[in-house]
């Protein structure tokens, strides 16, 4: 709260790893971007502005503080190279599952969800993913790459398959990847969360992993991201959603696609800094 | 949408002039721009933007691809000299009706509306006009001039008359153009949409121009343009209503007003081009 | 309205102090501000910019113009000196409400609200405030000042009590200070303004002094302020609850925290100006 | 000095018209830019920041307060008519002229120095024009229009003819115009002052008007401007060449071209301000 | 000229490849830059913002447009893969080598010189490389990576050896680099040109390949590039540096390091067409 | 290096208080700051940043992680206590003489220089200081404060008196101010370091306190600091000088009025990040 302080720890998270419950760390990699590049910064970038903000949430009438959070750092990821980049990403996301604690990744682009959710499919045999974005995410391949931020939801439906993937608040994509949902391959809410009462009541019994793309948001207050796509949800209507999913059991999320420097006014920042606390009262509140 | 090419062309416009059944084509002029100029370099700006939209419409659910659309570049209009710069845009909208096509114009200022217009009243008597706009424009001078921006709407309505312009999402104005719409001579739904349904009701055999200056938008959203004007529409309420008109038999449109330069984010960009796509959508769906 | 008329005076306010019902002024102060500073500029960028905006507003159909308020300029405060800062704003205030008028007081960061509401509770004993912020403001003291703008709304409760203090769209704030509000000592509606109906029904006999603090605003639109807050009201939320407490009795009003320095677009300056001009249409308005 | 002061009167320029030396005004034109407009923003925008400025130059060791200097404010040009643009700052220049006053003027867009010069040739008819640039100025026609930022000075010559004009710090022009320059129309010095001394030397019993187009300076101070030009003088240079200069009679002058809505860091307009300062001692020195 | 145009070709190079002495090509590749990211837009964005350069060079009184080059677009570089990018580079340089024709590559990050020098040195064998940038680019590796923008000298000098490298305006680097070349390995001129000159003399009769880094050049002018390091030449110094080698056998060249997203002002990107048509003229002078 | 790693301490000032020779702290005040606010920010920014550069100087020939240099974080000033926070710095001023060692402090506005200036008189009775700046700071009062950054060197005459204070590079000041010093109270090189090579000649035998108020340096490389004003001096210019001053006996040294909110294209603080680096050479290198 004090501006001579510069935080290592993300807002309040200052547990241990062996007594944490959640374990948030940094994936600052953005290797298979195309357009606008920089999402490798926004984990430390959202450590430093998180000073902005208080502990509690008026959302859900939590305190971070009052709960164990270790906020693990970053990863040291191999520049460039991105196979070596979702090992470490993995071997990360096996060590929290395996302590029993509960991996909330701060993105780097979209593919960073990949490795995690493979981790998180390996210890949870029925495992759904809820998945936020303003893109589909469903190429087969992107520029001729087969992992790419926008080919995760496709490489994460190669070993979850149908019924699995729900996905909200979409509005870009080519025909082929809205239809080739359509088909049944994944749930596709368009444009909002209007059914996601709905899948929240249907989910109810599984596991969760929550998966938010910030560009779901609008650009109004969300210009710093790779790809903007006007006519997203508002920041309330983003709460709304994810206080209806922290009904469920949340076993691990993301929060992912801050590009920091695209972010002239700071309001970008100061917005995903915010998202992710309402992440963290809502996995921490999830039991 | 490749990152190594230079469109000349907006998104996937790419048909002859001869097969085309719709036209677009760039004014870009702001001659009598009193506050913040430079949408004269609105058109090329949204060619070179709209590498980054998609060319499949999630809204209208159509693809751009598959219809013809002949992108007809800009015009190269004498600097400085409004009458010969009208004269060059009606010339254009003449050579496009006359080829049975459907203009959609991108501005530029609102005044290159009116030439366009004007060719559209010798085409179709019972013209009907449908605007959408944060400012009234109907100002009979605007210091001293006739010819303005500002008075657009009045320099159709000296044509056309009473009982044929339909404006929604006005909120700025003085006075006396607000009581002079009210005396009957234009519709005038303020702020919003509202009242849009009952009128695409009623016009529902009438041929229409669609005229969207963009500064109907919210300026949290459309800040690039020449003047802000506080509590405007959402982009998905825009969407909404252009899909509500997109039910009329829409004889040629334009997108105008906005402003690149004061577009720090580049998302007012990316909003015009999506906001010209789904126009697009709206005009050839239009039978 | 024209480019070439540098404003002396807040759009149209050009009557003289003695015929003037109501009377703007300035306090550029920021002197407790922590985080981004710079309100000082805020009344006199918003007088220039005032250019841009119409004295006709469409929300209350009133011509500003029809109206006599004076705008008196800007305090020259002493720089750095809270407590005489504070005592010259007090005396502005008393010379105001000793002549039979009405403050409307262009801050300065939030805690030059105090002093007038100082004068104005000791001109009407049954004083109410109406405040609308993103924030609490209800700290017992800020970095170890208990003159700060983080604690201007405990120090007016000081001399109010309970049952005084209305708060609308608060969204931060520590556990503490929403605890105390929930104990009874102001009422405080989070997020929004979903129960100012019932309250303006409450206090339709009460002298109203009205605080706008203008982060309560979402940052898509209020990005020049000092500390921003995602999930405000939208400008058409907010303009229809002054339109709401138009209905009371305002004997004062302030609008604070325009931060013009951090407002890279301009469109949170222009938004300042739009939500003064509609405050003057509530107060003029009233009686 | 102080923050709640908003000047009408350029920099400690407070004297009536009947007992100044000098007067300054504006002409706030930007007609024929063609690449980036908004130069009419110039004169006020100044005026405003010239607050930032101290009256004392120490380059000349004079302080501006201590002279007679009368800011006559900014002409009401139509707006996009040329002619009759050019014509109300010919009768302005006229004016000042007749009185025996020595006029500066801020541009506005270079071409507004035309109407002026021709005043001052009609006042003084062995008239030379010292003319810093980046640009040649000497085009016959712009994009098909005589009068053109573009072709100032070549509409000069028109009627001083050669061995009048002599150019400095010039470094963009078409091959055509660096050539009809060394065919002995003008006096052409490439890139920088390097020989302005003797020029200085060799008029000194002429009647001397400067014209300074700001893009003569380095974009890295100057960049907000219509069209910039790597490899400009640096400031020191500028003001050098002034003080050079400050030893002929300069019977009148302007600074033109600053565009302050490209001036991101505010660097460009305070330099704009500073440059005019010195200007105006270079004119009130001289004699 | 028009602002109604969007060239595909870089100011005034409209050849055909077969007919061409110089070939222009883009290497949009920055996958190994760690701190800000973005070059990969160069060579778009250069084409774009060249229409505000004249064709003639009042350095060289050479106009581009009277002689032969061909602006042969951008390779289509697979993203993230180094190796094939490199490889398609290779090619590309090869096959302008084989046709006696001169490469003219624009960047990327520093790291596509390597390929193109590879090529040279095959055809030239007593090739020597001038060098301007601000950092060594000597680093054996970089965060692990051999193949890295800050370790490019020294992959050169892997195949060329010692006394072929000569850098100037270097200003950044670890002691190790510093030392390694006092060794003796490459010839390094810190922050300026001073001994240029002697080294021209030197080279005479050698072929040359030029590779400039454009942060050679002062932040003031070039904050627009990945790594700003203060200190640098001026652009007037740059140009004369330039000059200066046009009196050798260039037998290649590249302009590199430009990255336009960081180039808020548009001044680094004018910079940066201004030093490329500098460096055609000292290729096409040379002979 | 590493973009994982958030530093809590300027580059490579990794050394305990106890074993350290120099001790580094930031003064995050900018109280009595009348225009441009925000060097509080200043010193945790240049921290952060300092992230881009190298810790060898190739100005020196020197590696700052050879040397035992202590960065003892940034003192918890009250905010708006203009007395209290001058004690604080005072004391942490004596801690730091009274361990045999030498402050460099990181401002803060220019006044923060004062206290640490009078404990080095404390202990060095024949204290000399040398004064970077763009302003004279020489004014008795400002705004009817006499302790304000306008009025700090004269506070520091108060006890040092004549003789004793050696100010260069100023460019602004009132008449009164430049004619105080000329009458002999201090010595003033106007503009540039022309005369630094005698003073330092003159002064090598006394102990020297060093304060550089960043904006001496030109504003085409520092926009970001509270006022700036053209004609500065360059960075190489600034290098040379401290260069020059490094041959003295320097016992504390400060850079002070950095104001990074100003500096959108970040090179202000990467500018202010080298400069502190040649002080601390320059400090370090000295006996």
């Amino acid at each position: 709260m004090s501006i001579n302080f510069l935080p290592k720890k993300f807002l309040g998270c200052e547990s241990e790893f062996k007594e944490a419950e959640c374990v948030i760390f940094g994936a600052p990699f953005d290797g298979t971007t195309t357009f606008r590049p920089g999402t490798r910064f926004a984990p430390q970038t959202m450590r430093v502005e998180s000073i902005g903000l208080e502990t509690y949430s008026p959302y859900f009438d939590m305190d971070i503080e009052e709960y164990k959070v270790c906020d693990n750092g970053d990863l040291d990821l191999p520049f460039g190279a991105v196979n070596s980049a979702l090992d470490m990403i993995k071997k990360e996301a096996k060590l929290i599952f395996d302590s029993n604690k509960k991996p909330i990744m701060i993105g780097g682009e979209h593919l960073v969800s990949l490795p995690v959710i493979e981790e998180a499919h390996k210890k949870y045999k029925d495992l759904c993913i809820i998945h936020f974005d303003a893109h589909t995410d469903l190429r087969e391949h992107y520029l001729g790459e087969k992992l790419s931020h926008s080919s995760v939801m496709k490489r994460v439906w190669d070993f979850v398959g149908d019924d699995r993937i729900y996905q909200f608040g979409i509005r870009s994509g080519t025909k082929e990847e809205f239809y080739w949902a359509k088909d049944g391959h994944t749930y596709l809410n368009k444009f909002n969360f209007n059914t996601l009462d709905e899948i929240v009541e249907k989910l109810k019994d599984k596991p969760i992993y929550l998966s938010i793309d910030l560009d779901v948001l609008d650009p109004s207050i969300m210009s710093g991201t790779g790809t903007t796509e006007a006519g997203g949800v508002s920041f309330n209507e983003l709460i709304e959603a994810i206080k209806l999913v922290s009904n469920l059991n949340i076993i691990g999320a993301d929060v992912v696609e801050l590009s920091p420097h695209y972010d002239n006014s700071g309001v970008s920042t100061a917005v995903a800094c915010k998202v992710l606390r309402e992440v963290l009262c809502a996995v921490l509140n999830d039991k």
